[in-house]
Protein backbone atom coordinates (compact mmCIF):
# COMPACT_ATOMS: atom_id res chain seq x y z
CA UNK A 1 0.00 0.00 0.00
CA UNK A 2 1.17 3.74 0.50
CA UNK A 3 4.61 3.79 1.87
CA UNK A 4 5.62 7.33 2.31
CA UNK A 5 7.89 6.15 5.33
CA UNK A 6 9.57 3.34 3.10
CA UNK A 7 13.58 3.53 2.56
CA UNK A 8 13.97 5.32 5.98
CA UNK A 9 15.65 4.02 9.04
CA UNK A 10 13.78 3.00 11.46
CA UNK A 11 15.30 5.18 14.16
CA UNK A 12 14.29 7.87 12.00
CA UNK A 13 11.03 6.94 11.62
CA UNK A 14 10.89 6.76 15.44
CA UNK A 15 11.80 10.28 15.96
CA UNK A 16 9.31 11.32 13.21
CA UNK A 17 6.78 9.40 15.04
CA UNK A 18 7.67 11.63 18.39
CA UNK A 19 7.49 14.49 16.43
CA UNK A 20 4.07 14.29 14.50
CA UNK A 21 2.15 12.29 16.70
CA UNK A 22 2.37 8.97 15.44
CA UNK A 23 1.98 7.04 11.65
CA UNK A 24 -0.91 8.58 10.46
CA UNK A 25 -0.29 11.98 10.34
CA UNK A 26 0.78 11.70 6.31
CA UNK A 27 -2.37 9.68 5.18
CA UNK A 28 -4.38 12.42 7.07
CA UNK A 29 -2.64 15.46 5.48
CA UNK A 30 -3.49 13.51 1.79
CA UNK A 31 -7.37 13.26 2.83
CA UNK A 32 -7.29 16.68 3.96
CA UNK A 33 -5.07 17.57 0.83
CA UNK A 34 -7.68 15.87 -1.68
CA UNK A 35 -10.78 17.43 -0.20
CA UNK A 36 -9.23 20.80 -0.03
CA UNK A 37 -7.71 20.40 -3.67
CA UNK A 38 -11.29 19.23 -4.72
CA UNK A 39 -13.08 22.01 -3.35
CA UNK A 40 -11.02 25.05 -3.60
CA UNK A 41 -9.00 23.95 -6.35
CA UNK A 42 -5.06 22.70 -6.49
CA UNK A 43 -3.68 26.35 -6.97
CA UNK A 44 -6.00 28.41 -4.75
CA UNK A 45 -5.57 25.81 -1.55
CA UNK A 46 -2.13 26.83 0.37
CA UNK A 47 -0.28 24.70 3.05
CA UNK A 48 -1.87 27.40 5.40
CA UNK A 49 -5.44 26.34 4.26
CA UNK A 50 -4.36 22.53 4.50
CA UNK A 51 -2.70 22.53 7.95
CA UNK A 52 -5.80 24.27 9.29
CA UNK A 53 -8.25 21.81 7.66
CA UNK A 54 -5.63 19.40 9.09
CA UNK A 55 -6.08 20.73 12.52
CA UNK A 56 -1.88 20.68 12.61
CA UNK A 57 0.71 23.43 12.15
CA UNK A 58 1.89 24.47 8.40
CA UNK A 59 5.87 23.11 10.06
CA UNK A 60 4.17 19.64 10.48
CA UNK A 61 2.83 19.40 7.19
CA UNK A 62 6.41 20.23 5.86
CA UNK A 63 8.04 17.46 8.01
CA UNK A 64 5.97 15.44 6.08
CA UNK A 65 6.32 16.79 2.24
CA UNK A 66 8.47 18.91 0.32
CA UNK A 67 5.44 20.80 -1.08
CA UNK A 68 2.26 21.05 -2.16
CA UNK A 69 3.20 19.84 -5.28
CA UNK A 70 5.02 16.68 -3.48
CA UNK A 71 1.34 16.44 -1.65
CA UNK A 72 -0.48 16.36 -5.00
CA UNK A 73 1.41 13.67 -6.23
CA UNK A 74 1.21 11.79 -3.33
CA UNK A 75 -2.82 12.12 -3.42
CA UNK A 76 -3.00 10.99 -6.83
CA UNK A 77 -0.07 8.46 -6.70
CA UNK A 78 -1.75 6.73 -3.29
CA UNK A 79 -4.84 6.30 -5.24
CA UNK A 80 -4.13 4.96 -7.73
CA UNK A 81 -2.15 2.09 -6.12
CA UNK A 82 -4.88 1.49 -4.18
CA UNK A 83 -7.47 0.98 -7.22
CA UNK A 84 -5.00 -0.85 -8.70
CA UNK A 85 -4.75 -3.09 -5.72
CA UNK A 86 -7.97 -4.02 -5.14
CA UNK A 87 -9.05 -3.96 -8.95
CA UNK A 88 -5.77 -5.75 -10.91
CA UNK A 89 -6.25 -9.04 -8.93
CA UNK A 90 -9.82 -9.39 -9.43
CA UNK A 91 -9.26 -8.84 -13.06
CA UNK A 92 -6.77 -11.70 -13.50
CA UNK A 93 -8.40 -14.18 -10.81
CA UNK A 94 -8.31 -17.34 -13.14
CA UNK A 95 -10.52 -19.08 -10.86
CA UNK A 96 -13.65 -17.18 -12.31
CA UNK A 97 -15.19 -16.46 -15.45
CA UNK A 98 -14.35 -13.54 -17.80
CA UNK A 99 -17.47 -12.57 -17.38
CA UNK A 100 -17.92 -12.55 -13.79
CA UNK A 101 -14.57 -11.00 -13.72
CA UNK A 102 -15.58 -8.03 -15.56
CA UNK A 103 -18.84 -7.74 -13.95
CA UNK A 104 -16.80 -7.01 -10.81
CA UNK A 105 -14.72 -4.91 -12.18
CA UNK A 106 -17.09 -2.53 -13.47
CA UNK A 107 -18.32 -2.48 -10.09
CA UNK A 108 -15.25 -1.96 -8.72
CA UNK A 109 -14.57 0.87 -11.06
CA UNK A 110 -17.67 2.69 -10.62
CA UNK A 111 -17.87 2.39 -6.97
CA UNK A 112 -14.18 3.89 -6.00
CA UNK A 113 -14.43 6.10 -8.55
CA UNK A 114 -17.27 7.86 -6.60
CA UNK A 115 -16.52 6.80 -3.20
CA UNK A 116 -12.54 8.65 -3.43
CA UNK A 117 -13.90 11.50 -6.33
CA UNK A 118 -12.17 13.74 -4.56
CA UNK A 119 -8.63 12.09 -4.50
CA UNK A 120 -9.71 11.61 -8.66
CA UNK A 121 -11.70 14.20 -10.18
CA UNK A 122 -8.89 16.79 -10.83
CA UNK A 123 -6.52 14.02 -11.76
CA UNK A 124 -6.07 15.32 -15.40
CA UNK A 125 -5.38 19.26 -14.26
CA UNK A 126 -2.37 17.63 -12.05
CA UNK A 127 -0.89 15.63 -14.74
CA UNK A 128 0.63 19.36 -16.24
CA UNK A 129 2.28 20.07 -12.53
CA UNK A 130 4.23 16.46 -12.42
CA UNK A 131 7.62 16.38 -12.53
CA UNK A 132 8.53 13.78 -15.33
CA UNK A 133 9.40 11.03 -13.33
CA UNK A 134 6.09 11.35 -11.40
CA UNK A 135 4.32 11.49 -14.54
CA UNK A 136 6.44 8.23 -15.79
CA UNK A 137 4.85 7.04 -12.28
CA UNK A 138 1.54 7.46 -13.07
CA UNK A 139 1.23 6.45 -16.57
CA UNK A 140 3.01 3.10 -15.44
CA UNK A 141 0.20 2.70 -12.88
CA UNK A 142 -2.07 3.35 -15.83
CA UNK A 143 -0.77 0.72 -18.17
CA UNK A 144 -0.29 -1.58 -15.21
CA UNK A 145 -4.44 -1.56 -15.04
CA UNK A 146 -5.28 -0.88 -18.83
CA UNK A 147 -2.84 -4.03 -19.68
CA UNK A 148 -5.17 -6.46 -16.80
CA UNK A 149 -8.68 -5.11 -18.56
CA UNK A 150 -7.19 -6.25 -21.96
CA UNK A 151 -5.73 -9.19 -20.83
CA UNK A 152 -9.19 -10.22 -19.20
CA UNK A 153 -10.51 -9.05 -22.69
CA UNK A 154 -8.26 -11.13 -24.67
CA UNK A 155 -9.11 -14.27 -22.23
CA UNK A 156 -12.61 -14.09 -22.83
CA UNK A 157 -12.19 -13.42 -26.44
CA UNK A 158 -10.28 -17.44 -26.34
CA UNK A 159 -12.83 -18.56 -24.25
CA UNK A 160 -15.67 -17.66 -26.26
CA UNK A 161 -17.13 -15.45 -24.06
CA UNK A 162 -16.70 -12.32 -25.77
CA UNK A 163 -15.93 -11.05 -28.93
CA UNK A 164 -14.23 -7.85 -30.10
CA UNK A 165 -12.38 -6.68 -33.39
CA UNK A 166 -9.23 -5.26 -31.37
CA UNK A 167 -8.65 -5.96 -27.71
CA UNK A 168 -7.02 -2.80 -27.51
CA UNK A 169 -9.83 -0.39 -28.56
CA UNK A 170 -12.45 -2.02 -26.76
CA UNK A 171 -10.10 -1.58 -23.88
CA UNK A 172 -9.89 1.72 -24.03
CA UNK A 173 -14.02 2.06 -24.65
CA UNK A 174 -14.69 0.10 -21.56
CA UNK A 175 -12.59 2.76 -19.51
CA UNK A 176 -13.36 5.69 -21.17
CA UNK A 177 -16.80 4.49 -20.70
CA UNK A 178 -16.21 3.93 -17.04
CA UNK A 179 -14.06 6.97 -16.17
CA UNK A 180 -16.98 9.32 -17.56
CA UNK A 181 -19.23 8.30 -15.17
CA UNK A 182 -17.34 10.75 -12.08
CA UNK A 183 -17.75 13.42 -14.43
CA UNK A 184 -21.89 13.26 -14.46
CA UNK A 185 -22.51 11.08 -11.14
CA UNK A 186 -24.70 12.91 -8.36
CA UNK A 187 -25.66 11.01 -5.33
CA UNK A 188 -28.78 13.48 -5.70
CA UNK A 189 -29.70 12.40 -8.87
CA UNK A 190 -32.34 10.13 -10.17
CA UNK A 191 -30.28 6.91 -10.35
CA UNK A 192 -28.48 5.23 -7.42
CA UNK A 193 -25.02 4.29 -7.77
CA UNK A 194 -26.02 0.93 -7.96
CA UNK A 195 -28.23 1.48 -10.70
CA UNK A 196 -25.53 2.68 -13.12
CA UNK A 197 -23.39 0.27 -11.83
CA UNK A 198 -26.37 -2.26 -13.27
CA UNK A 199 -26.73 -0.04 -16.34
CA UNK A 200 -22.94 0.41 -17.59
CA UNK A 201 -22.56 -3.91 -16.24
CA UNK A 202 -24.93 -4.28 -19.17
CA UNK A 203 -23.39 -2.26 -21.17
CA UNK A 204 -20.06 -3.47 -20.97
CA UNK A 205 -21.62 -6.99 -21.61
CA UNK A 206 -23.01 -6.04 -24.91
CA UNK A 207 -20.13 -4.06 -26.02
CA UNK A 208 -17.78 -7.56 -25.49
CA UNK A 209 -20.83 -9.92 -26.04
CA UNK A 210 -19.60 -12.90 -28.50
CA UNK B 1 -21.24 29.46 -39.02
CA UNK B 2 -19.00 31.36 -37.07
CA UNK B 3 -20.43 34.83 -36.58
CA UNK B 4 -18.12 37.39 -35.12
CA UNK B 5 -19.41 40.38 -36.63
CA UNK B 6 -22.76 39.65 -36.48
CA UNK B 7 -24.60 42.70 -34.80
CA UNK B 8 -22.62 45.18 -36.67
CA UNK B 9 -23.87 47.78 -38.62
CA UNK B 10 -22.81 47.25 -42.57
CA UNK B 11 -20.99 50.58 -42.48
CA UNK B 12 -18.73 49.52 -39.02
CA UNK B 13 -18.09 46.12 -40.79
CA UNK B 14 -16.88 48.09 -44.46
CA UNK B 15 -15.03 50.37 -41.72
CA UNK B 16 -13.44 46.93 -40.43
CA UNK B 17 -12.59 45.13 -43.37
CA UNK B 18 -10.64 48.24 -44.58
CA UNK B 19 -8.33 48.32 -41.80
CA UNK B 20 -7.80 44.31 -41.22
CA UNK B 21 -7.50 43.41 -44.82
CA UNK B 22 -10.71 41.76 -45.41
CA UNK B 23 -13.25 39.30 -43.63
CA UNK B 24 -11.06 36.50 -43.36
CA UNK B 25 -9.03 37.49 -41.09
CA UNK B 26 -10.36 37.12 -37.97
CA UNK B 27 -10.82 33.00 -39.01
CA UNK B 28 -7.24 33.46 -39.10
CA UNK B 29 -6.77 34.68 -36.16
CA UNK B 30 -8.54 31.88 -34.64
CA UNK B 31 -6.45 29.05 -36.66
CA UNK B 32 -3.49 30.09 -35.57
CA UNK B 33 -4.30 30.61 -32.27
CA UNK B 34 -5.76 27.24 -31.83
CA UNK B 35 -2.73 25.72 -33.34
CA UNK B 36 -0.33 28.33 -30.74
CA UNK B 37 -2.53 26.91 -27.92
CA UNK B 38 -2.07 23.59 -28.70
CA UNK B 39 1.55 23.60 -29.49
CA UNK B 40 3.07 26.01 -27.03
CA UNK B 41 -0.17 26.07 -23.87
CA UNK B 42 -2.62 28.57 -23.34
CA UNK B 43 -0.87 30.27 -20.75
CA UNK B 44 2.43 30.28 -22.39
CA UNK B 45 1.02 31.59 -25.75
CA UNK B 46 1.25 35.59 -25.66
CA UNK B 47 -1.05 37.56 -28.52
CA UNK B 48 2.50 38.87 -29.94
CA UNK B 49 3.69 35.36 -30.77
CA UNK B 50 -0.04 35.04 -31.52
CA UNK B 51 0.35 38.12 -33.91
CA UNK B 52 3.48 36.75 -35.08
CA UNK B 53 2.47 33.70 -36.34
CA UNK B 54 -0.36 35.03 -38.23
CA UNK B 55 1.96 37.60 -39.53
CA UNK B 56 0.25 40.65 -38.58
CA UNK B 57 0.52 43.20 -35.70
CA UNK B 58 -0.84 42.71 -32.88
CA UNK B 59 -2.63 46.11 -32.81
CA UNK B 60 -4.85 43.79 -35.88
CA UNK B 61 -5.32 40.91 -33.48
CA UNK B 62 -7.18 43.64 -30.36
CA UNK B 63 -8.81 45.18 -33.55
CA UNK B 64 -11.06 42.34 -33.58
CA UNK B 65 -10.49 40.52 -30.03
CA UNK B 66 -10.53 41.92 -26.40
CA UNK B 67 -7.79 39.85 -25.34
CA UNK B 68 -6.68 36.07 -24.55
CA UNK B 69 -9.41 35.21 -23.21
CA UNK B 70 -11.73 36.11 -25.90
CA UNK B 71 -9.88 34.38 -28.19
CA UNK B 72 -9.87 31.09 -26.69
CA UNK B 73 -13.87 30.89 -26.19
CA UNK B 74 -14.14 31.84 -30.08
CA UNK B 75 -11.87 29.05 -30.85
CA UNK B 76 -14.01 26.66 -28.86
CA UNK B 77 -17.11 27.72 -29.63
CA UNK B 78 -16.76 28.23 -33.59
CA UNK B 79 -15.26 24.45 -33.14
CA UNK B 80 -18.44 23.74 -31.74
CA UNK B 81 -20.98 25.03 -33.47
CA UNK B 82 -19.43 24.12 -36.56
CA UNK B 83 -19.37 20.52 -34.91
CA UNK B 84 -22.94 20.37 -34.15
CA UNK B 85 -24.11 22.17 -37.88
CA UNK B 86 -22.60 19.10 -39.53
CA UNK B 87 -23.83 16.01 -36.92
CA UNK B 88 -26.92 17.28 -35.56
CA UNK B 89 -28.43 17.46 -39.04
CA UNK B 90 -27.24 13.70 -40.00
CA UNK B 91 -28.62 12.18 -36.52
CA UNK B 92 -32.13 13.89 -37.04
CA UNK B 93 -32.45 12.71 -40.76
CA UNK B 94 -35.77 11.31 -40.90
CA UNK B 95 -35.25 9.28 -44.52
CA UNK B 96 -32.32 7.33 -43.25
CA UNK B 97 -32.56 4.50 -40.52
CA UNK B 98 -31.21 4.62 -36.89
CA UNK B 99 -28.95 2.45 -37.35
CA UNK B 100 -27.66 3.86 -40.68
CA UNK B 101 -27.49 7.48 -38.58
CA UNK B 102 -25.80 6.64 -35.89
CA UNK B 103 -22.69 5.12 -37.93
CA UNK B 104 -22.78 8.24 -40.05
CA UNK B 105 -22.46 9.72 -36.36
CA UNK B 106 -19.54 7.75 -35.47
CA UNK B 107 -17.26 8.38 -38.73
CA UNK B 108 -17.96 12.08 -38.13
CA UNK B 109 -17.28 12.81 -35.05
CA UNK B 110 -14.19 10.33 -34.98
CA UNK B 111 -12.95 12.71 -37.96
CA UNK B 112 -13.73 16.14 -37.12
CA UNK B 113 -12.07 15.14 -34.04
CA UNK B 114 -9.14 14.03 -35.43
CA UNK B 115 -9.39 16.97 -38.68
CA UNK B 116 -9.49 19.68 -36.05
CA UNK B 117 -7.88 18.48 -33.00
CA UNK B 118 -5.72 21.56 -32.01
CA UNK B 119 -9.13 23.19 -31.48
CA UNK B 120 -10.73 20.74 -29.43
CA UNK B 121 -7.63 18.50 -27.12
CA UNK B 122 -7.10 21.29 -24.63
CA UNK B 123 -10.89 22.37 -24.24
CA UNK B 124 -11.23 20.81 -21.06
CA UNK B 125 -8.57 22.82 -19.33
CA UNK B 126 -10.23 25.73 -20.94
CA UNK B 127 -12.72 25.24 -19.37
CA UNK B 128 -11.46 27.22 -15.91
CA UNK B 129 -10.76 30.50 -17.74
CA UNK B 130 -14.32 31.07 -19.62
CA UNK B 131 -16.70 33.10 -17.88
CA UNK B 132 -20.29 32.02 -16.64
CA UNK B 133 -22.20 33.23 -19.59
CA UNK B 134 -19.50 31.90 -21.60
CA UNK B 135 -19.34 28.54 -20.13
CA UNK B 136 -23.41 28.40 -20.07
CA UNK B 137 -23.04 29.04 -24.40
CA UNK B 138 -20.04 25.86 -24.66
CA UNK B 139 -23.24 23.64 -22.24
CA UNK B 140 -25.83 24.56 -24.25
CA UNK B 141 -24.16 23.67 -28.09
CA UNK B 142 -23.13 20.27 -25.50
CA UNK B 143 -27.00 19.58 -24.77
CA UNK B 144 -27.85 20.24 -28.44
CA UNK B 145 -25.29 17.51 -29.40
CA UNK B 146 -26.08 14.91 -26.34
CA UNK B 147 -30.08 15.61 -26.89
CA UNK B 148 -29.74 14.65 -31.01
CA UNK B 149 -27.39 11.58 -30.20
CA UNK B 150 -30.35 10.36 -27.12
CA UNK B 151 -32.97 11.31 -29.50
CA UNK B 152 -31.38 9.05 -32.28
CA UNK B 153 -30.94 6.73 -29.71
CA UNK B 154 -34.31 6.74 -28.63
CA UNK B 155 -35.40 6.77 -32.45
CA UNK B 156 -33.71 3.50 -32.88
CA UNK B 157 -35.17 1.53 -29.78
CA UNK B 158 -38.62 2.40 -30.66
CA UNK B 159 -37.89 1.04 -34.37
CA UNK B 160 -36.26 -2.39 -32.87
CA UNK B 161 -33.03 -1.55 -34.00
CA UNK B 162 -31.61 -0.50 -30.75
CA UNK B 163 -32.27 -1.57 -27.31
CA UNK B 164 -30.62 -0.09 -24.23
CA UNK B 165 -31.74 -0.27 -20.70
CA UNK B 166 -31.22 3.29 -20.49
CA UNK B 167 -31.25 6.09 -23.74
CA UNK B 168 -29.08 8.71 -21.15
CA UNK B 169 -26.48 6.52 -20.01
CA UNK B 170 -26.27 4.73 -23.05
CA UNK B 171 -25.44 8.44 -25.05
CA UNK B 172 -23.21 9.37 -22.22
CA UNK B 173 -21.06 5.92 -22.85
CA UNK B 174 -21.21 6.50 -26.62
CA UNK B 175 -19.85 9.84 -26.22
CA UNK B 176 -17.39 9.13 -24.17
CA UNK B 177 -15.89 5.93 -26.58
CA UNK B 178 -16.41 8.68 -29.09
CA UNK B 179 -14.14 11.67 -27.42
CA UNK B 180 -11.62 9.43 -25.51
CA UNK B 181 -10.05 8.20 -29.49
CA UNK B 182 -8.18 11.40 -29.77
CA UNK B 183 -6.62 10.91 -26.77
CA UNK B 184 -4.57 8.49 -27.82
CA UNK B 185 -5.17 8.36 -32.09
CA UNK B 186 -2.06 9.12 -33.94
CA UNK B 187 -1.59 8.87 -37.45
CA UNK B 188 1.59 7.73 -36.88
CA UNK B 189 -0.02 4.89 -35.28
CA UNK B 190 -0.63 1.15 -36.44
CA UNK B 191 -4.14 1.28 -37.00
CA UNK B 192 -5.32 4.21 -39.80
CA UNK B 193 -8.40 6.56 -38.94
CA UNK B 194 -10.48 4.43 -41.30
CA UNK B 195 -9.53 1.58 -39.55
CA UNK B 196 -10.17 2.91 -35.88
CA UNK B 197 -13.81 4.41 -37.42
CA UNK B 198 -14.78 0.83 -38.21
CA UNK B 199 -13.82 -1.07 -35.00
CA UNK B 200 -15.47 1.71 -33.14
CA UNK B 201 -18.91 1.64 -35.24
CA UNK B 202 -18.73 -2.46 -34.82
CA UNK B 203 -18.34 -1.29 -31.15
CA UNK B 204 -21.43 1.17 -30.88
CA UNK B 205 -23.71 -0.73 -32.81
CA UNK B 206 -23.20 -3.89 -30.23
CA UNK B 207 -23.49 -1.79 -27.56
CA UNK B 208 -26.92 -0.71 -28.93
CA UNK B 209 -27.63 -3.68 -30.23
CA UNK B 210 -31.24 -5.21 -29.93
Amino acid sequence: MWSWASGKGSSEVARKRSLDGGPGVAPLILDHAAHLFYSKGYEQASIRDLAESAGISPSTVYHHFENKQEIAYQVIIRFMRDFNEVTIPVMRNPEHTALSRITEAVRLHIEISDKRRPELLRLRGFRSILSEAQGQEVTSLELAYHDAMKGLIIEGCESGEFFTPNATLATMAVLDMLNGVRSWFSQDGVLSLSEVVHIYTVMVHKLLAS
